[in-house]
């Protein structure tokens, strides 16, 4: 950063989000990262709470119960088990939440909702983890509804192939075209 | 968030930096949150490395070493272990950083490295956790020239009666000024 270290490259994902969000927030859907600093800072708090609360097991959960099998290594029960229990309270929290508001920073789709799409997509798609977001029913509607949102619909037609119809390791394992 | 739903009240702590940084970015340090997104970027970046590597072993280990004496609570030893071996961990990732860059996110001071202060402080004055911050030198470094800045200081003299001379429970325990 700065005159002297130019910084290039950005590795890490919700930095990524946010970046784009700030060079491009005249483009677009202007409340994906809110339109003054309390709305950033509303969401910025359930970006955060993705980052810190929901990540951690549901990446868990992801690798263990949709990666593993594909990789034919052995799935840690004991994780899985707590990850469960860990997701279980955190999703406890956003149904409170969502049973107030639409969407996790209020009445419109941002960044916070955004941020849960693809764990979110594993683990509704594993029979085993499932049934921890469709069994709370504000996180079951706020689940359809923002998966159901085209610009996240077009992406996910596109990995299905690979990513959704139990073909993962061989997707991960085929060269990136470029380098083919 | 919102016309139908406004928000007032913030309770994230990262979260809570953002807003004011972004609420009077124009006033003070204008380095403290970025010049621009890509400098926001790379502070956001480390940020997220605070809030996802360093704070989990650092709060833990903050807890049974700082508070639970205090608090006469028995210590987890095994927590105490696991945490230090992260930290340690995490605290290798940042001396390469360091060895590289004055401040985390570049040359100049910023939200980055004041969202490390807090945790670092305790674990500074804590002889069983001192030793993982002092023994990785750009770490050493770098803690002297974060905590050594004034508006730091400043708050630390105030806490210092209470939180760092063996009073953590009676201040903790101490009724708010404002109902007393």
């Amino acid at each position: 950063m700065g005159a002297r270290s130019p910084r290039k490259n950005l590795d890490q994902s919700r930095a990524i989000c946010r970046y784009v969000c700030e060079k491009h927030g005249e483009k677009g859907n202007r409340y994906l990262y809110g339109r003054n600093p309390l709305e950033k800072a509303s969401i910025d708090e359930w970006v955060e709470a993705e980052g810190q609360s929901f990540n951690p097991p549901s990446s868990t959960l992801v690798f263990q119960l949709a990666f593993t099998p594909r990789m034919k290594i052995k799935q840690d029960e004991a994780a899985i088990k707590q990850s469960k229990e860990k997701l279980a309270k955190v999703l406890d929290v956003y149904d409170k939440r969502l049973a107030e508001t639409r969407f996790l920073a209020g009445d419109h789709f941002s960044l916070a909702d955004l941020s849960h799409l693809p764990n979110a997509h594993y683990l509704l798609a594993s029979p085993d983890a499932a049934p921890l977001c469709t069994s709370s029913p504000n996180v079951a509607r706020w689940w359809n509804d923002i998966s159901s949102r085209h610009s996240w619909k077009k992406p996910v037609v596109h990995l299905s192939p690979a990513e959704t119809h139990g073909n993962l390791l061989a997707a991960r394992k085929k060269p990136c075209p470029n380098t083919d």
